[in-house]
């Protein structure tokens, strides 16, 4: 994450091998620099023998600027091996929605946003149709309408990443939320925003991974379904998961009722997934994720 | 279902083609024989165009006994192609337990049992290991203790299966409860009690099939874990699913908290399974189940 | 409810005291006049001895039309002392929304209505405040900003209300629906839509009654909060509830956690109660709710 | 909580105003004496400007014994007002189980606490009925049947906690739990016992305190019952909560449908309060817990 202007609260993330002195070495140099711990949270991996932290302080006290904390945390950092960011709340992270023809999440996320409720600045929405136009404009945020490509040729999609790509460049956007977006995204678009996609599953992944999951779970005869928010990868829906939730549901609901009632869970797993990003509480390795809560 | 003594309340369950009239024709007979109805309940699969029915009733006044019940349904039954069964609640029915080591589902089931939760009666208790010996001994149940053969040779299981299907035989067993028994049944046993083995299987299923699902849901990093109970089909882990129910988890929590929240959810959806079948509230069609509440 | 043209599918909601004979009656009636039932369901209150029942037929080979419908069922209702009410899917009941400063309930209601989620017509929204004009605008829906009137003095109260009931009446409004309407309603103005106006609390009903709800449960120190949406009668907080849900909530969650948490369970509760109205799911009886699945 | 013989992981508990370099100080202090940290969490009440921490250490390193702890964490924690204890897994706490009629939740703990889940020693079961003898004698627990008194009299009362207050200091036991005692504590005994006696209340706190409350809980028509644990007080029902947790029911649900689900749940939340309790998870103040994951 890139360094951003010092100013109210900052919020540090840490992944480093576990070994002793971590928490001590931290907690020591923010009580020096005079910061006021708001909260702080730790694991360790035993099995992996991974240490990671969350810290977030009040900046009203702290003594260093971004550029020195960068300076006089540095050493620290590599002495354990840390791979480490820093977010500040005053630094709103630009956030791109794709989303296509189901508008329930987007317009959850876009209510939300305009109550102040995700810390983020969303400069545009980019759509393969024209049906979210309206609310993007509702909501004064700029749409880009993208067609896909007739046919499954690859040169139209390329064209059209192109054209995304440019975009979410040209602003500078750090986080992309899917939001039922139905279209597959190239390995070569994934690979240039690691951890930095999320996508809505609307299934309980592993379960019913791929297309029409609804269709298969009402197949398949479940009590319950799910919806996950995840991390794209490279592999379909095989990225790392961030949040899960269930509804249940009986011989009684058709397909229309899962489809009804998992719009609900797609929003609430969708929208917990971003808030918590955008709050720096998600680390991820080995294909998993710790949400620090 | 065979029929038994009429007595205070019996349930019918009926499964036929959909089409009009049914529900008069079912109501209009048990009202001309004075049947009081407690609950009644319908369900119809439009797109498989079936017809699903329950009907508890009160049977102080009704005027047939279950002979002449037979009788003067079967006529009915026949025009409307109807599967049907009638269970009455005096009758409880021989359900026999089969165990492994672990006993949370045992101790619960014989709880359940002790303080006359589910109607039915247990003959006998079987398992491959000693450990349960105890614990049948405190509710004076028979206990059989049948060990697995060594190694994986034919012979062996097929003796093994035959010493329980004598002991099922002999008791009459109506309904087999496989709470965490860690062998896998033969087809040919399997076939034998078509819809009368109900296990419980510690996922999310159609997530984490076959053995160590905790292990693997641990592996993917899912942020709910769950359990599962269905009747036993020749396919493992394929058959109609009862009931199913999750636990949130977190980063926090290693394998041996999964396994310890799971015996909660293992208990609870192997119970109510039980429960329900005993209460006739579940019809099968087409890999599914109806669970009439 | 009144009468309705009768088309595509009609639903049947009956409330007598329980006899024999009551489900044979009608589904033979029913049956008589080529209803193909889609749904069927009853309920007996045993200890009060009443009788519930509810059931859709698709209309398609019906040969009553609706006033034929009320003049052969009349004396079949008479004869078991049924209160009952007949609705058709066709006629979409007019719907009135009052809404406050908080828009999230208003918000997820009117995106359900956009996408046909929900059966009735919205003629109007009302509101103290001037904050939802745009969304309405948005929708297309004509708003009502009816100021509530500077200090407690009845007059102004008065004037209010009588504004809001004419244009109540003008659109023939059947529903009304409080999504976070921070006003109490006089009882005379409640007296004239009995069962007919549905808010949501949030909190647990019957705790944390009144006003700050998240205040109070936060300073008790519950780890679950919850929203309850409920049918408005005089006493403030007591008419029959319709729906419950909960979050689970930590030592880390301060009130405005909670008030954000909440905003989706209030979603949710009011939501479903909304479409369980519209659907004709809901029967009342002795301060409680039966609820249809 | 008393000293305790250093050994595998001990477990730290901190309470104090809120100020900088509290976790810098703990933290450096673990370090320098080798402690290998496990887990650490951390928590604030910024209104109430308190400090909250829980750390959990591997002893195997550890340089100080458990007397050479105290010795040198006491100028610390009184520079910085620490409430503070220290417990050591390796010492299980005495625990003892008051219990009337209703075996649900014995049987729950007791299975709990035979395979290893609960780290305690139970030195005897206390009751006012003789219904759990067998089952205290199957897990081999000294079983003390006390009476409750004939009448209200205050005398018998006396004598009945005089009785149980002797077997409890006498086995030095540090946590009770009323696993249903159905028998209200005169506020003496409570007293003895701050934050030592663990209850089950059969509904969703502060909802329907008192006697009856599945009773209470039908009657208003609630669509989810609950169970809560909390610490006993000299108030009925008031004391600080642990967990809740709730069920769905629906109008078709009678009060022993209630009663037999509310078992679910009592069991539930009740070991979890008492798990929790033993592993040290659990800070109380204003009248609230902080539950330490």
């Amino acid at each position: 994450m890139e360094e951003r202007p010092l100013s109210r609260s900052a919020t540090l993330l840490i992944y480093c091998p576990d070994q002793k002195g971590v928490v001590a070495a931290v907690s020591s140099f923010l009580f020096q620099h005079e910061a006021n711990i708001l909260h702080a949270d730790q694991h360790q991996d035993h099995d992996l023998k991974l240490f990671f932290m969350r810290v977030e302080w009040d900046l009203t006290d702290f003594n260093l600027s971004a550029d020195e904390f960068r300076q006089h945390f540095t050493p620290l950092a590599e002495r354990f091996e840390m791979d480490w960011s820093i977010a500040h709340a005053e630094h709103r992270p630009a956030m791109a929605v794709f989303v296509s023809q189901h508008l329930h999440c987007l317009v959850d996320l876009l209510f939300r946003y305009s109550i102040g409720d995700l810390n983020c600045y969303i400069p545009f929405i980019i759509s393969n149709h024209a049906t979210a136009r309206e609310l993007a404009e509702f909501y004064k945020i700029p749409f880009h309408y993208i067609p896909s490509p007739d046919g499954k040729e690859a040169a139209g999609k390329v064209a059209m990443e192109r054209a995304q790509a440019e975009l979410l460049a040209h602003h500078g956007v750090e986080l992309i939320v899917l939001a039922r977006y139905m279209q597959v995204l190239s390995p070569e678009f994934v690979r240039q925003y690691p951890q930095r996609i999320i996508n809505v599953h609307h299934s309980f992944l592993p379960a019913f991974t791929g297309a029409r999951p609804y269709h298969a779970a009402h197949q398949r005869g479940v009590k319950l379904i799910g919806a996950t928010s995840h991390y794209v990868t490279e592999e379909l829906d095989e990225g790392p998961i961030i949040e899960q939730d269930v509804a249940r549901v009986s011989h009684r609901d058709q397909i229309p009722d899962l489809v009804r009632m998992g719009r609900d869970l797609e929003c609430r797993v969708l929208s917990k997934a971003v808030q918590w990003h955008l709050e720096s509480r998600i680390l991820h390795y080995s294909g998993k994720t710790v949400v620090f809560d």
